[in-house]
């Protein structure tokens, strides 16, 4: 269930009618990381990383992108265990709590996490630095090339997100992102009221499946593509991010460093082509 | 400067043609909070307390605003000093940190601010804490009353903001805080890439001006009306919330117990009222 039905007056002109609306459900989760105590027989350490307000659903998910994004884990095999935890606040039982419990060798640096608590979603004091360290994370970056892809690819992606989208027609309330392969084809869907959970939730699930690094993947989001997307799609591996609104400065600026093709305003046609242009294949080079 | 151009590749159908293209800046802000030592002669303790995406420009006034929200300032007497601190990284000398100075007056609780930490950006871990949380923050809670508006005010709302709005028309990609009087005067326009941001922006500009609590004042935000917009209205003491896009479930709530008017989906000569009825008047009760 990701809406919830309320009374509400709607004023039209200067008329009032009384109806029901659909809202998209908003609560907290608290992601907590569990690791191996450093001596044996030492229960394992616990700490609260994160707490991000999302539409509950894949919230197991959800906490292993968030790990992949901030340079936690890498792969299914860093993780021991993922589950709910604390008491439920809902009819299947799920709680508002997620605790990840690290495996014994995935190699957890606490210092890098501890900056991770004043780095917030991430990011770091000047853009340099954000990039920096981005950078010194990615497990295998991406190189310029595959996959290629037409623009008559990008062009459906956006009304194939759409009719997938049945809640978002229900509340106007939730974001998208849509994981596509190199043709076009939907893989995976997710909505959320925050944008960055959306795409958290298809790396988590892609982790899982053990298909990181997305390297032939197209990732569309709804809205614009801030510098945090474009860190997501880069940790994922993803090769092409495509946003229906706008990106920032900072956003394009990571893109171009890690190689990544990141488009615009992907809707009616027309996108506009911000970095990696080599992987858009197909009628005209760019002519000014 | 809120935009930076860069050179894009433009798709439209098949044809492409290079041409620049604007992009909203968006970079790093820490902030940071000096507060009186707890023993005479003592240096004042600084921590590092926040960072956050925005766009560059009235820092200060968005690191107020911040606070405010945080339940961590109340008025212009709590402060004692706040600017930029640290190397300088554009032409205007400002850099990305800002350091507020509280005041001694201030009553400082170490332990909220620890908590504060891992509660991020305003919420706990159920919603029914955050609800709590804001309410035991509260200076003075709204009570149900003034001020009174038409729902011609309303609808005229979105058009003067869109007005004010020189450079979402060039980037796209700037969210937007409008405050306006009762009668649908436009008083103050902040923008940002982050719409609480945006928010907290107009929040510090009026407790510099010692305006706070909003009482008869109506908040505009471009986008969707979240838990966090909701938080930021209430702790800035506003009475009338008005988003042009959805609100969420636990936005309602809130808006609900604190008494707050909330309208979602203002455009287009219609909108909802979702909570607050009472401050609508005007021709025709509800009828369904």
């Amino acid at each position: 269930m990701t809406s919830v039905a309320v009374p509400i007056v709607r004023v039209d002109g200067a008329r009032r009618t009384a109806q029901d609306d659909a809202l998209a459900i908003e609560e907290p989760l608290e992601i907590r990381l569990a690791f191996p105590g450093r001596e044996l027989a030492k229960k394992p350490e616990e700490k609260s990383i994160s707490i991000t307000m999302r539409t509950p659903g894949d919230d197991v998910a959800l906490a292993l992108g968030f790990l992949v994004s901030e340079g936690i884990i890498h792969t299914a095999a860093d993780v021991d265990d993922a589950r709910h935890c604390g008491p439920p606040v809902r009819e299947d039982a799920t709680s508002n709590i997620v605790k990840i419990t690290l495996g014994a060798g995935a190699r957890f640096d606490g210092a890098r996490l501890e900056r991770h608590f004043y780095t917030s979603s991430s990011c770091g004091v000047c853009g340099k630095t954000s990039l920096e360290a981005v950078r010194s994370a990615l497990h295998a970056p991406l190189v310029a090339g595959a996959p290629r892809i037409t623009p008559q690819t990008v062009h459906g992606l956006p009304r194939t997100l759409r009719e997938a989208q049945l809640t978002f027609e229900r509340t106007g309330g939730l974001h998208a992102a849509g994981l596509f392969d190199a043709t076009g084809r939907l893989l995976l869907l997710r909505e959320d009221v925050g944008r960055h959970n959306a795409v958290d939730k298809v790396v988590g699930e892609q982790l899982r499946a053990g298909a990181l690094p997305l390297r032939d993947r197209i990732l569309l989001v709804s809205g614009r593509a801030s510098f945090e997307l474009v860190q997501k799609a880069v940790m994922a591996g993803v090769a092409i991010l495509a946003a229906v609104g706008a990106p920032s400065s900072l956003a394009v600026e990571l893109a171009r460093e890690e190689h990544l093709t990141l488009l615009g305003f992907v809707r009616d046609g027309r996108f506009n082509v911000y970095t990696g242009e080599e992987r858009l294949v197909g009628a005209g080079a760019a002519s000014s």
